[in-house]
């Protein structure tokens, strides 16, 4: 890693940080959102089209997709929607997504707690959504999820990771990424499975999603830039706790990711008061305290 | 940093720890440091032998090492304690203290807002504070304060830093450490800081000391093992919180770093079970929660 290289951040608070709590109303989504595109990020995980009754606080996705294209043409904003299957991404792609992002568990456990498949029967899936993607003018990005830990099957062999990972390639996605789902991730072993996967994914985007649940999400999202990925999903405000582990394992926050790597000499898309500002409404419209550091700490203080 | 490299974690949460906290009684000190010496770790910072009027949670440092031979004599545990000039190097020494933190802030304002002398006076002391450690058969360990970031001055000049190392290695300290004092340090600076210092310091023990105030403290003590630092300070539990940013700016957690570096193939001297444990009674012992992530979370769910 050398200075002056450029990380993309994609904002995930709408879809990620919201998803765990109780259903805001799209008037104050559009709130964050409007405080999310000022910070000049140019990524936004929007929403997921997901059972509703399952995630009932993203229930309002087609709503909420028809508020974006003003969005998108005013900042020049990527949207992307998540889904689970096929019916999800004929969804997404109707209401008019340029993105979708496809989950593919890497551990079987939690494949099938999440979606009810095994791991193989969902990678056997990329092909659909892709086509269902590419057919509706849409990319799409395969994210293996449990990519180190299983809350069910424990430590995910890497073997499983790059099996998905070299099938998505294969297939045709338009963009890897690997997501620490339980928050256990830290740097030797994200650097070791950044390394094994690098060949495979190749010209690829490659992109990695952290939670903070045992204080190293910071520290492992930056040895993944270390270790060549440039694109990371953050959060405003660390939004998106874990029910088991209250106001303590939010994905990382954006503006604690920003600063990190400000300060590391290593560019992003996000203006740092801006995302300040971002974690605030955030915290303003779920109602309560979020894990992030520098809402509370601030800058660091220049003389 | 290659596999199977060892860190030496010295437990700081008797001192930096308890040092803003309402006093507790000598006997709660006791608890936690028997919580603390149970994990292992091979050194603690006990005490400070400063003013008691300015710091009245320390006010108990010759009770505290009157306690301390029968667990250096049971566990072979090494303490020390922190010192601000001559006088409290007499009264450590006299104490029985084995080991002499020497503080000597790299930025002019923060070192006359803490000890009213510039950072050169506190530098043309070292000699006075060696020669009153080594004659009492001490060791003494310069500890360079706001190596990166003043509350006052702003960003810490890197000169003035490598200028109190130099001076510290030729006056003849045993040991050097550098301080993120408030908090402000990312990866990306610790990797610069500790590269220019590295030489100076050549052979002798070379420490880092970060908080966590911005979110950044374990990334930047990974990055700081990574440049080659085999010394870190930590607190259980986090202990040691900012009177102005309440909950949110410890040392790193001892737990959370066992964590992080075990999972990194990078040993310490410290069990994480029974670090985890030493947290829960340094929440008892101080009576409010603490900002350990890995006292929530437990350690990662293997199946």
């Amino acid at each position: 890693m050398s200075v002056g290289e450029h990380v993309t951040i994609r904002e995930v608070s709408l879809r990620d940080g919201l998803q765990i709590e109780a259903p805001i109303p799209l008037s104050a989504k559009l709130a964050l959102l409007e405080a999310i595109v000022a910070t000049g990020v140019r990524e936004i995980e929007a929403t997921a089209f997901v059972s509703p009754s399952k995630v009932p606080a993203l229930a309002d996705a087609a709503a909420l997709a028809a508020e974006l294209p003003r969005f998108r043409e005013s900042h020049g904003v990527e949207f992307s929607a998540l889904v689970a299957g096929p019916g999800g991404a004929h969804r997404a792609v109707a209401a008019g997504m340029g993105s979708i992002e496809y989950v593919v568990s890497a551990a079987d456990g939690h494949s099938q707690a999440n979606v009810g498949r095994s791991t193989a029967v969902s990678t056997d899936l990329i092909a659909d959504i892709a086509r269902i993607a590419h057919d509706g003018g849409a990319s799409v990005e395969v994210i293996v999820a449990t990519a180190w830990d299983c809350p069910f099957d424990g430590p995910t062999d890497p073997g499983r990771v790059l099996d998905v990972v070299t099938a998505a390639a294969e297939i045709g996605a338009d963009r890897i990424a690997i997501a620490d789902t339980i928050g256990t991730a830290t740097p030797g072993r994200v650097s070791t499975l950044v390394g094994l996967l690098g060949p495979i994914v190749g010209d690829l985007p490659f992109g990695a999603h952290f939670h903070d649940t045992r204080g190293a999400g910071l520290a492992s999202a930056y040895a993944a830039v270390t270790a060549g990925i440039r694109r990371l999903d953050a959060s405003a405000g660390g939004l998106g706790g874990c029910p088991f582990a209250p106001g303590a394992s939010g994905n990382i926050a954006t503006e604690d990711l920003v600063y990190l790597l400000r300060d590391s000499d290593i560019g992003t898309d996000v203006d740092l008061p801006a995302a300040i500002r971002a974690a605030d409404v955030a915290r303003t419209v779920v109602g309560h305290d979020l894990p992030s550091a520098l809402l509370r700490a601030g800058d660091r203080i220049l003389g």
